[in-house]
């Protein structure tokens, strides 16, 4: 895995982090890993942005389910984001709750848990505390910025707001807006926590219980929309579950049920309710174009010099082509140079996490050409 | 209105339904509504099937909402099915909350709440309750059974189970088998009622509360299936509910977000949660192909004097265009005489209780030229 750290910066102690809402924090913690070594010109860094529910464990292994890390396949030594050649650097973003400030850390000017008291936060906000995470880390300029799904929209914010801080990015079935379908689905889930009792508004911190029936509800709603209806029915179809015949019952007599229940059950584990209403707020909140009159182009005009690829995948519903079009066509319109192409998978909004070929190759070139242009061997 | 009746049917009395499960009940309560009169020669019935959380008040004022009927643009003096014309029978579904026994009925061995005591259904034995009701109205064969959405598997049904019944019959948007992701939006749903507390393993009855928070979730997520990405988007997009910018808090900032609780607060005061868990359920274990080793053409074997009409809806993604066709295609193979049209339409699953004039002009050319087949004046 080349070096690696784990790390926590505390950022913002003399200064104080301005959000979007007007609010501001002081400090600012973050959980961050990085791999691979920072070159002397500080020319080969990468930024990976993870997506709602990961983390900054995207080559090294996950502190609670000791599992690998969430890109392994992409990022490390030899890899299409090399380690031995790259300084990939990845944290939990901002509201998150592995190690960065959010609703679960102490508020500190009360000692006690945020809770709902925690500012709402944007997209923006998550990449002005990386901004302020590479300044601490010596980063200026980034090589490259990747990330799928919410990690593209922390891309296409990158993009906006530091432009000049950018040679390359890469951006994976994400969208600069959330729909009405989308947010519908994140306030099924908000919903579900909230109706949870053990949620309490939110003050659930330290006294033994947390809504984790509220949280596995919600984490199965927004499970189904990862997976494509051809997924689900490749993977599982109407196959029964440890069974010959239907139970006539409750119990989960479906695979897909099985498998939905362990992925909500698993999940409360990992993740932190607060954190969860946070975070989706944070992606509901995404109108890049509404702060351009309606004009995304006019979000790239300082971005014309940063080389851009954008990745979308056939049977992605929650961003699917479509949405992923609307960015190629207004980085066009700006004059942004730009690849791009749709992935022809079965596999649904997950495929930017799994073994996709065609997008291997695709990233593979992106980064080689990308290499040649950034003064780095490619 | 025509002459109309509320009543209540106690069926099984004597003898005891006998449901796929192997269970059986005795007696059967079931609520009906008829419009129309029946004619001499009992030839002018019309059963109409109604969806997952509808009930018999098809074109007759909801007696707890108030509410005009759901289907009152179709259903009606001069109407498509016009009920100056035709008999139109419509009952709640067995299960069901509002009037026919289901679990919130009392067990009459125990005298106390069914609750998950309540045997698991299944959508033909929802059917043979039907028939019963049909019998005891003097009904011997149907000019036409009519459903959409679980009232179409429910058509669907009466085809395998009682096609000697039928004259004709039309299908809306329909399925012969629950997919994995069908599955997976119900179980959601169950889960969310399961996850209150309330809910107290379904023995709330008479305890002055019920798991309204949990079954208000099921209905958002069933409602977002309900409508496509296009008709959210149309209907609400990214605007705001009574404000003018967003409120960097948790409350409904997005009209979206407005209309889905709205949904699920309203929808506990006219259902049952027990209820709802049952007829998923029964939707859930639908597989008419199964029962015939995979052929659904051996499923209509015996239908092949019953003139079918078979509508889908373009965005219709709970079941799309794809599963109508195949139920076409089943019927074409096993020579059963079948008009299929898919209708272009925005407004997604929701579509058939809408107006949608390409559907009105198939189910009035349809009609008229069944009433010609079964010897009505079209």
């Amino acid at each position: 895995m080349g070096s690696r750290e784990g790390h926590t910066a505390t950022l913002f102690k003399e200064s104080a982090l301005t959000l979007d809402s007007g609010a501001t924090l002081s400090p600012v913690n973050v959980g961050y890993e990085t791999y691979g070594t920072l070159n002397a010109d500080r020319s080969n860094a990468i930024l990976i942005c993870h997506a709602l529910t990961m983390d900054q464990y995207v080559a090294s292994t996950h502190p609670i389910t000791g599992k690998a890390g969430w890109w392994e396949r992409i990022v490390g030594p030899g890899k299409i984001l090399d380690t031995d050649k790259y300084f990939v650097v990845c944290s939990n973003v901002l509201g998150s709750c592995l190690g960065s400030t959010g609703p679960w850390e102490d508020n500190p000017e009360t000692g006690e848990p945020w809770g709902l008291d925690f500012p709402v936060i944007t997209i923006r906000d998550m990449v002005r505390t990386q901004a302020a995470l590479l300044d601490h880390l010596g980063v200026g300029k980034l090589f490259c910025a990747v990330g799928g799904s919410m990690g593209g929209m922390q891309v296409l914010e990158w993009l906006t707001t530091y432009p000049e801080r950018l040679h390359s990015c890469i951006i994976l079935a994400a969208a600069a807006r959330h729909t009405a379908q989308n947010i519908a689905f994140h306030e099924i889930g908000r919903q579900a926590v909230m109706a949870d009792p053990k949620w309490q508004e939110g003050r659930y911190y330290g006294k033994g219980s947390k809504p984790d029936k509220g949280l596995a509800v919600a984490r199965m709603t927004a499970h189904v929309t990862y997976l494509s209806e051809d997924a689900l029915t490749h993977k599982f179809g109407r196959n029964l579950q440890s069974r010959d015949a239907l139970s006539f019952g409750f119990d989960a007599d479906f695979q897909v049920e099985s498998y939905l229940r362990h992925q909500g059950s698993t999940f409360v584990d990992r993740f932190d309710a607060n954190s969860y209403l946070y975070i989706t707020r944070a992606m509901d909140y995404l109108d890049i174009p509404r702060r351009y009159d309606g004009r995304l182009a006019d979000a790239f005009a300082a971005a014309t010099h940063v080389r851009c690829c954008v990745i979308s995948f056939s049977s992605d519903w929650l961003y699917p082509t479509v949405e992923n079009k609307r960015i190629v066509h207004a980085m066009n319109a700006a004059g942004v140079p730009v690849s791009f192409a749709e992935i022809n998978t079965p596999h649904g909004h997950d495929a930017f996490l799994l073994d996709e070929p065609e997008m291997d190759q695709m990233l593979e070139g992106f980064v080689k050409a990308a290499a040649k242009t950034g003064g780095l061997t490619p």
